[in-house]
């Protein structure tokens, strides 16, 4: 399978430095992942960012629902860009740990995580998720994330 | 995007009944993120489960480990088969909750989910996973995760 | 030692039904490893609910902080009683799982927790729960919990 | 309420090198909390750690179980303890956050918390632990936790 790379030409990154800008469209542009699940980039602000995951069959479970992984792949990667923001330029970010509570089935037309940085810390920073489902114009809160993100220094690493 | 479906034929179901191993091939064969991802079921016995995913460019995130939400994926998946197997027949599984420790990068040649039943009850089951990656004939474990998984009867859920 | 109870004699729940006030006040009577912790209880209403914890000598750890578990028991504890205005008057709340993360030393004169219910089920609620330390006049948000309550019945647990 | 401060004269430390066994006498005589609760050190030796708590009614919730505050103190110490073993003697540990699955009521005559450390770093460490409930000369698994502990150095904390 060829590899897609995803871009992040239509992200909303209006609220960030230039020199943060660069580096999170350099960094997107290197999420394969995200590409392989049809996920886009929405906006990343100074601590917030935002990914959507429109549904469908290639990234769901036994059930029909979206996979808790891939509402995972998502909330995890939001919290990181929301990280890398409050991070020095030559800081690289690393999830440590996350904890997702599934609240409901993943259904309807699209995901959305939005992402917070509740911490910043030279070392360690935290960042909370709510990932919501839309469907026929309504909105349900369907996975809530805490997570720990690292920046790594050093260590040849970038984004 | 053509959805293409896991099937779980090369697995190893021994140490099932014939009535749980039907039900985690008719299960694993509409997990659909998993064939997405690439990862093959290896085994499913009573409590335990383990899922491999070859590393491959398309699971990645942007330093080229794989990403933290592939990660997940497998070893969420693992635990959901490892609880499943401890359930009544007319059970469906939910994950309710997970949390993983991302305690290395993942890289190598594959990496292997291995999921273990620490408790079942009759709503609430809790798994442990341990991810390994391997690479060059050396294993490393690269995460740790403990799930609840809920035991959901009677929505016309089935695995 | 005598074991001291505690009463919410003081608390604020003006906001609950008088059903809901009556098993608020009833379970927090014997909550007693709040009151070996010196907690009060400030205020339940319909999905909130908020404890105190002065900052004392008992409660703290080797580095003259209070200690992660005082911190997690009073966050826990909150998350119970928010979870349990949201329940039938039939059912009794444990604690399925918690996750905190500690994001900075707690110290000052006193702590407080704030729950609240993102997603309240018939069998399993979610709630969220912020830690903040008060010193000086000035507040640090020092602690994030999310915990899923698990709503019993027919057990003859109260409360 | 004056403070009884605990001392580590009776617990198994023969596995550390001198160093590490005075730095954890040391730390564990300011675990104001664990003797507050009425806990005891047992055992720590590289990489693990066990401490006991005797079950009695200052520690108790609203049904008469041990709290999870409680049960979480023992399992958040016993994994810092583990972790420290593990770290240079010019760090402090201190938990950047722990997530515990309560599995079963904790009752009985005692509690023990034994601590691991999965994967040991310059920065950060995780450890496992599982905490047991013995009653009548029989143990059940009673709660399960995932830590993250940081190593700090350099800010005036010790142990």
């Amino acid at each position: 399978m060829s590899v897609v790379l995803p871009d992040a030409s239509e992200a909303d990154l209006d609220g960030l430095d230039p020199a943060h800008a660069a580096r999170v469209r350099d960094s997107w542009s290197r999420q394969a992942l995200l590409a392989t699940l049809g996920a886009r980039l929405l906006r990343v602000g100074p601590g917030i960012a935002e990914i959507e995951l429109p549904v469908s069959p290639h990234v769901s479970q036994q059930h029909g629902f979206v996979h808790a992984g891939a509402v995972s792949t998502i909330a995890d990667t939001a919290c990181g860009y929301a990280a890398l923001t409050t991070m020095d330029a030559d800081s690289a970010v690393l999830t440590a740990e996350f904890k997702i509570n599934l609240m409901a089935p993943a259904a309807g037309e699209r995901l959305v995580a939005r992402a917070r940085v509740i911490r910043s810390g030279r070392t360690l920073t935290v960042a909370l998720c709510e990932v919501e489902a839309e469907a026929g114009g309504t909105r349900k809160t369907v996975a809530l994330m805490t997570a720990t993100l690292a920046s790594v220094r050093g260590k040849g690493l970038s984004g």
